[in-house]
């Protein structure tokens, strides 16, 4: 197979556009989860999230600049439905005891989309010998990895709070 | 909190549908990736998870029954979006020696689409005591999370590939 750096620079570009599309989304998103959370941890951790979310954007413009590029979004069809979906939630259970665990489960749809984009981008960059975005990528990943995991103990205390209520 | 179960039953059997419409999506469209994938290691990795993802199907209609459901599928956003990327890779990475990491990448965000939903169903199925769907889930998602790995590995293993043949 000839070796083509050009081609999977490109692939690594476009998917940087997709995933710079995508925070710039969830940013956009992340207020309204915030408002519509009834348990105040899980408030908290979509502000928390918020604020980190602003760093994501941030390392992907520094990504940009390691590549020599502009930083551009390009639509992320898969962000728009997943947050699509978010939304109908939102409408669907306003008021419901069961809206908080429909938070939870968009939420967590959004970070696994996160994680796995992160985790090829990681792969790419270090086979394009990107050095400093290999670092920014896997520091992005982390925190993801880390809000995932904090939300998946927020979702178990919500099922337990509901179960002790009943 | 008052307890409303019915409304947790309700976002249950609506993400069920979600789910099931994703699986059947992902059937039709693991054929056209295991056909465009480069590497023997690749084909046969989609056409290992099309075979467990006939089982999957399986299973949901399982737990259709256990909540005494006709098995039937909703349109899904998320997948939708996400499927509807693999499609434009193949279509503008055709013939490229970036064609595999982009079919990779495809496939990983789907992976990680299923082990969110699966994993929030089941949790969902716990607190419902739904004794049978929680093993039919968890079963699920243990080969979700496998298949993620595996495909790691090839991700991995199809860059130092690369990188030989430079």
């Amino acid at each position: 197979m000839p070796k083509n750096p050009k081609q999977l620079n490109e692939l690594f570009h476009d998917t940087l556009k997709d995933i710079y599309f995508a925070e710039k989304k969830i940013l956009a998103t992340l207020p309204k989860m915030e408002k519509a959370a009834q348990a105040p941890e899980l408030k908290k951790a979509f502000a928390k999230h918020r604020a980190e979310t602003e760093g994501h954007v941030m390392r992907l413009e520094q990504v940009f600049k390691e590549i020599d590029a502009k930083p551009q979004g390009k639509t992320c069809d898969a962000i728009v439905g997943i947050t699509d979906e978010g939304a109908e939630i939102m409408k669907e259970y306003k008021g419901s005891p069961a809206l908080d665990a429909g938070l939870l489960a968009a939420a967590q749809a959004v970070e696994h989309y996160e994680i796995s984009r992160y985790g090829t981008m990681k792969t790419w960059a270090e086979e394009l010998g990107l050095t400093s975005s290999v670092k920014l990528l896997q520091t992005t990943l982390d925190e993801e990895k880390a809000t995932d995991e904090a939300l998946t103990e927020i979702a178990e205390s919500v099922v337990n709070q509901r179960a002790e209520a009943a």
